[in-house]
């Protein structure tokens, strides 16, 4: 697998964590492969975890809801709504993990085309400082640059 | 009508607001009075403004619409989508003013049972320091006042 350049930052200060990943395809087909349910098993977290969509209505409103298990079957379930909906461009949705019930992020997800590409740009907003660093020492980091990993993986496949 | 305790917080440093005010009744009157699309037009902003409700669908990925117009008919449209509703103590959702569209504000409104009566507190997230500063900068604090001495009056006056 191709080893693509994946920052993850947090802001000092600020109640943010601010993932980015450019992708030598199309915005377009990047955007594709994130709201396709069908693909959500590939890349979606650690490949240690096992997905399933129990629901992903991308439209403004719409629910989606994933469920991971652990090799040990024990289960981690998140959930949220689309706000927005921007085709090739932008995607704003709330997140929760079930396991930390009323604590509610806001996720931003902007592509941008650049040269001989995409940039990925995914802020995660938290409701106070405690709550973000609460997902740092959970490890987000780590998920997430798998997640990225596994997602230009899937874009950088020979067809 | 009666004049209510009213804070408006800017913390420094943070792309939040909070707002607080106490109301001398049950938080299952302040809930039902809030999610009451037919009370919106008694107490949502500033009164010089018209409110029309046009959905307000107070369930978990619920959309709510309202449309403001000035005395000139001037309007001003804002919506989002709800993500928690946990009758008399907890909203969360999401907030759009549709003249900055894709600046998206995570709002949450807690109600807490205190002595003689209930204290509200509602905190928005927004997405930058930038965004939070332009809301501020817009006189969010006055309308966020008068909302919320509106509602007071509401759940204060005579049956």
């Amino acid at each position: 697998m191709p080893d693509p350049d994946i920052q993850f930052s947090i802001p000092t200060g600020q109640p943010m964590v601010i993932v980015s990943c450019s992708f030598p395809v199309s915005a377009h087909r990047v955007f594709a492969a994130m709201t396709d349910a069908s693909l959500i098993p590939d890349w979606w977290g650690p490949s240690v975890l096992t997905n399933t969509v129990e629901v992903m209505d991308v439209r403004p409103g719409g629910k989606w809801r994933i469920i991971q298990r652990e090799p040990n079957r024990e289960e981690y379930a998140f959930h949220g709504y689309y706000h927005l909906v921007d085709p090739d461009r932008r995607l704003v949705y709330t997140f929760e993990y079930e396991g930390e019930p009323g604590h509610v992020i806001l996720e931003s997800i902007t592509l941008e085309t650049v040269d001989g590409g995409t940039l990925l740009t995914d802020q995660s907003v938290f409701q106070s400082q405690a709550d973000r660093d609460g997902m740092v020492a959970a490890d987000m980091e780590s998920g997430a640059r798998e997640s990225m990993q596994r997602l230009y993986g899937i874009l950088t496949r020979e067809h």
